[in-house]
C-alpha cells in the first residue's frame, strides 16, 4: 500500500509537469497539422458508416430471404478489404513508382507507420477502397456464392482499385499517376471509386446473369422488390451524411474549401433526387421511391469528381442530369440489355460516376477547356476498360474453376438458409420468403 | 508516353513547391478560422443526419402502409428545402433588410458564394430550414396528398420558415431582426425552427381533419399505433446525435461555448425522457415507450432556445418540465380537442419549443427580468400568429384549389400503394396492412 | 416601430464591433484548446450514438415479443446514467481522492460548472458510463423486470462503474488512482468500461437464471434466434462507428496521436469479424452472421485497452484472437455453463475485456516486460471482483427484496405487453411472436 501511494505521489508530479508541459506556446503551424489530422481522421470515419448505408440500402432493396447474405458480404469486404489495402493494396496505390503504373514499396505499410500522417492518411483511403469494393455486392445480390465474393473483395482491394487509383491519385503520398499527370480531375472519386465499382459491378451481373424468375421465357421482365423500403431510405440517408466526409474529406486538410465542396455535394444531392423523382413521374405516372432514392444517390456521384472545381449552380445541373439519367440507365440495363442489377448499383456508380467525371471538365470553373475535358474522356474510358475487363475475366475464371453461382435450390430457398444457416426474420413466420 | 513521363516530373516538382508552401507560417487567426468552418460544417451534416431521425421516428410511429409515403416526404422536404432555401429563402433571411422585416438581396446567393463563409453559413442554415419543413410531415400523415406535401414544403422554406427566421436571427449574416433588435433570445430555434414547423404542422392537421378510424362515432378515441417501434426508437436516438450539431453548432465558431451547450443539450434531453416517462407510468400504469420517446424529444427543443445562457441545473428542470409538458399536451389535442396529429410533432416541437424559449428567459443565467421573459412571449406569440395564420391560410387555399386529401380508398388502402405504387414490406404477405 | 429600428441600429453597431473583436490575433494554444474541446466534445457525441447501435444490435439479437422492452432499457439506462453519473457517479470517479481509492468532492457538478473544460470532460464520461450501463441490458435481455433494470441502471453508474473508474482513470481531472499509480494500461477502457460492464451483465444473467424454453430437461441447448437481423447488423455498424470516438476520443486532446488509434480500432475490428467467422465457419460448416458481428465487436472492445500503445500489426493479432476467443466464450457460456445470455454481452464485453487488457501489456511497444503485464492481469482481476461481485450481491438483494423476474406468464407473452403495454410490430399479425 505504501508502494500504490509513493507510485500516486509519483504521478502526480508527472501529471503536474505534463499540464505546464501543455501550456508551453505552441506555433499555428502545430495546430493546424493537428486539425488535419482531425479533419481527415473525420473524413474516414463518416466515410466508414457509408458501409452502413450500403448494406441498408442493399438489404432493404433485395429479398427478404437473402437479407443475412447481404449484410455478411458487406461486412466482410470491408474487413476483408481493410486487411488486404493494408498488406498490399495501398503499396501499389501509393508507393513510389515509375512512371506512375503502380507503386513499389511501402506493402504492409512497412517504413510508413512511424509518421502518424501516413496512417491517418491510410485510414481514409481504406474506408474509399472498401466503397470501391462494396458497391459490387449489390449487383450480384441475391445469387453469388459467398466464397467466391469473398475471394472477389481480396482481389479488387489488393488489384483493381489500388493500381487505377495510383493512377489518378498516387502522387498524394510517395506515388505518381500517369492520369494525374495528364491533368485528370477526379477529386473524390467519381471515377477511381466509384465507376471502378460500377464497372466491376457490371462485369459480376453479366457472368452471373439474371436471378430465376427475373426474366420471362418470352423475355418480359419482372419486378422484383425489395422488402423493407425503410431500410434502404435509411441507408440513402446514411450514404448522404457519408458523403458529406467522403467529398469534404478529401481534401485532408481543414481549410475554407470544404464550404464549396459540402454545398456542392447536398445541392447535387437534391437535385438528382427531385430530377428522379420527376423522371419516372413523368414516365410511369407515380413518383416511385427506389428511383428517387437512386437519383439522390446518383446526384452524389455525379458530384464527386468536380465537387471542388464546379460552382453550385453547376452542382445543381450536374446533380439534375445525373438523377434523369439514372433513371434511363437502370431502365436500359433492366429492360434493353436484360442484365439483371437488383440495386442499380451499375446505372447510379458506373454510369453516373462516367458523367460525374466528364462534367468535372465540363463545368470547370476555370472554363471550358477541350483538351481538359479529353483527358476527362480518358480517364473515363481507361477506368472502363481496366474495371470492367479485369473484373470480367477473373469472375469468368472463379466461374471455371469453382462455378459463382448458388444452386438452383439454394436460390429459391434464399441464400440465408443455404450459404448462412440463418433466417433474418425468424419471428415473422415462414410466409415472409 | 513521354509525355506522361514529362508532366509527371513537372507534377512532382509542383507537389514538392506545394508542400514547401505549406510549411509556411500561418497565422493562429487563420487556424481558427479554418476550424470555424470545420465546426459549422460539422454542425450542418450532424443536423442534416436529423433527417434520417425523422423519417425513422415518423414512418415507425404510423402504419406499414403508408411507410413509403412517410419516407419520400422527408426525402423530398430536404431537397426541396435546400434547392428552393438556396434559390429565395436564404436572401429573404440573411439578405440586407430594412427594418429587420424581410431580407430584398442575396436571391440564388448571388453575391455571397465568392466568399466561402457564406457557403458554410448558408450549409447550416439550410439544413435547419429543411428541418422545419420536415417537422409537418408527421402531424399531417397517412392522409395527405403527395403533390400538396411537395407544394407546401416549397412554401415553408421559402417564405414562412426564413422570414420569421430572420427576425429573429439576420443579423447572423447580412440583414438585422425586428425581435433580435428587442433581445429575443432564441439560440439555436425553440421557436424559429420548432415552433415554426409545430405550429405550421397544428395547421395542416385541423385542415386535413382526423385519420379514418381515428375518432368514432360517439366520439371515443382510439390509438392508432405505429407499425415498427425500433425505427421509431432508432430515430430518436439519431436525432439526439444530431441535436449535438444543431445547438453546439449554432455557435458557428469552435469555442469553448460548446461544452455547456452539449451538457445542457444532454441533461435536458435526459430529464424529458424520464420525466415524460414517469407521468406516462403514473397515469397509465406502464411505462409506455411512444411517450417516453418523445419526451427526450421534447427535453431537447425545450433546452434548445437557452442551451447557451442557463446552467445545466436548470436545463434538467427545463428537460423535466417539456417532458411532463408534452404527456398532457399529447392528451390534451389528441383526447380533448381531436386533432389527429399521428406522431405528436405539434406537441413536442410546438408547444415544448413555446415553453423551452420561455424558459430561456425564466432561467437566464443573466438574473431573471421580466421585460427579457416579456420578450420572449411576445417572440412565441408573434411566431405562432404568423406560422399558423399562414399555414393555415395556404392549407386552406390548397384544399378549395386541388383538393389536399387522399380519397377514403386510397386511405384505406394505404397512400404506399395509391400515391407511389409500392409497398413497404412486399416479402411479408399482404396481412400486414 | 422606432424603437425596433434604434435598437437594430445599435445592434448592427454591436455586431461590427464584435466582429472586430473576432478579428484581435489570438495565440495558437488559444486556437489549440479550443480544438481540444471540439475534439473531445465530438468524441462524446460518437460514443452517445454507440447507444443506439447498442439498442439496434440488442432488439435484432433478441425476439419481436420483447423489442419495445429492450429499447425501453436502452434509452433509459442512458437517460438515467446521465443524470446519475452527474449527481453521484463523476464525483465519486474524478474528484479528490486520499489513496485513489475514491473521489469525495464535485457531488452535482458542484464547483466544476464554471471551467467549461469540466464541462467537456464530463460530457465525454458520461457517454462512458452509460456505455458500461448498458453493457448489461442485452445479457438479461427477454426477462428482467423493467423496474429492476432501472433500479440497477442508478447503482452502476452511480457506484460500480465510477469507483473502478476512478482506480484507473482518476487522476484525468482532479482525482487519483491506485491502479493507475501502479502503471496500469488501459487507454480508452477495455477493463474499465467492457469489462466492469460485461462481469456486471454475468452476475444478472446467473441471478436472473435461463429464459424459458433455452434448455430443455435434458440438459438440451435451444438457440433462441434473434428476430431481426438487419437492424443487428446495423447496430454493430453504429458501433464501429462510435469506437471511432470512444478511442480516438479518449486522448481528449487533438493531436497526430489519433492516427494510430485510429488504424489499430479498425484494424483490430476487421481482423475480429474474420477470425471470428473462420473459426464458426469451420466449427460448424458455415459462415454464421451473429458470430461474424460479434467477433467485430470483440476486436473493438480487445484493442480499446491497448489502442494507444500497440502497433497496428499488433493490432491485427490482439483483434483476431479476440474474435477467436469470442467464439468459444459464447459457446462455453451458453453450452458449457449453461448461463443464457442472449447477445453474447458477458462474451464480448467481459472476456475480451479482459484479454484486451492482458495484450495492452504483452504487445506494449516499449517492450514486453512482466511487471507490466502483472499490473494488467491485477487490474483484471481487481475489474471481475468488483464489478461481478458487487453486481451479484446487489441482483440477489433486489431479488429477495421484490423479484427481478417477470412472471412466467408475461414473459411467454412477452414483456413488451406486460412491461409496456405495447407491441414493437401491430401490422404484421399477431403470429409474429
Amino acid at each position: 500500500m505504501i508502494k500504490v501511494f509513493l507510485t500516486a505521489m509519483f504521478m502526480s508530479v508527472m501529471f503536474a509537469e505534463k499540464a505546464m508541459a501543455e501550456d508551453a506556446p505552441i506555433t499555428a503551424n502545430v495546430v493546424q497539422t493537428n486539425m488535419d489530422f482531425l479533419w481527415t481522421l473525420l473524413g474516414a470515419i463518416l466515410v466508414f458508416f457509408m458501409q452502413a448505408g450500403f448494406a441498408m440500402v442493399e438489404t432493404g432493396m433485395t429479398r427478404a430471404k437473402n437479407a443475412i447474405n447481404i449484410l455478411m458480404k458487406n461486412l466482410m469486404d470491408f474487413a476483408v478489404g481493410s486487411i488486404v489495402f493494408f498488406c498490399v493494396g495501398f503499396a501499389l496505390m501509393f508507393g513510389s513508382s515509375k512512371g506512375g503504373i503502380i507503386g513499389t514499396d511501402g506493402f504492409f505499410l512497412k517504413g510508413l507507420i512511424e509518421d502518424p500522417w501516413n496512417l491517418v492518411f491510410f485510414m481514409f483511403q481504406v474506408t474509399f477502397a472498401a466503397t470501391a469494393a462494396t458497391i459490387i455486392s449489390g449487383a450480384v445480390a441475391e445469387r453469388i456464392k459467398f466464397k467466391v465474393y469473398f475471394i472477389y473483395s481480396i482481389l479488387i482491394t489488393a488489384v483493381i482499385y489500388p493500381i487505377f487509383g495510383g493512377w489518378a491519385w498516387g502522387s498524394l503520398l510517395n506515388g505518381s499517376g500517369w492520369l494525374e499527370g495528364l491533368g485528370f480531375i477526379d477529386f473524390a472519386g467519381s471515377t477511381v471509386v466509384h465507376s471502378i465499382g460500377g464497372w466491376a459491378a457490371l462485369a459480376g451481373a453479366i457472368v452471373l446473369g439474371p436471378r430465376i424468375g427475373k426474366y420471362g421465357k418470352k423475355g418480359e421482365v419482372r419486378a422484383i422488390p425489395g422488402h423493407n423500403i425503410p431500410l434502404a431510405a435509411l441507408g440513402v440517408f446514411i450514404l448522404w451524411f457519408g458523403w458529406f466526409g467522403f467529398n469534404c474529406g478529401s481534401t485532408t486538410a481543414a481549410s475554407t474549401d470544404i464550404a464549396l465542396i459540402a454545398v456542392n455535394t447536398n445541392m447535387a444531392a437534391c437535385a438528382g433526387a427531385i430530377a428522379a423523382m420527376l423522371t419516372v413521374w413523368k414516365k410511369f405516372g407515380k413518383p416511385e421511391i427506389g428511383m428517387s432514392l437512386n437519383g439522390a444517390l446518383a446526384g452524389l456521384v455525379g458530384i464527386t469528381a468536380g465537387c471542388n472545381n464546379v460552382s453550385p449552380y453547376s452542382a445543381i445541373i450536374i446533380g439534375a442530369i445525373a438523377g434523369v439519367l439514372v433513371v434511363y440507365a437502370v431502365l436500359f440495363f433492366d429492360q434493353k440489355v436484360k442484365i439483371d442489377d437488383p440495386v442499380g448499383a451499375v446505372s447510379v456508380h458506373g454510369v453516373c460516376g462516367a458523367w460525374g467525371t466528364i462534367a468535372a471538365g465540363l463545368f470547370d470553373k476555370g472554363g471550358f477547356d477541350t483538351h481538359v475535358v479529353g483527358v476527362q474522356l480518358l480517364g473515363v474510358v481507361a477506368c472502363f476498360i481496366w474495371s470492367f475487363g479485369l473484373s470480367y475475366a477473373m469472375f469468368k475464371t472463379l466461374d471455371k474453376k469453382m462455378g459463382i453461382r448458388v444452386s438452383r435450390d439454394e436460390e429459391l430457398e434464399g441464400l440465408d438458409v443455404g450459404e448462412h444457416g440463418g433466417n433474418a426474420y425468424p419471428d415473422f413466420g415462414a410466409d415472409y420468403i
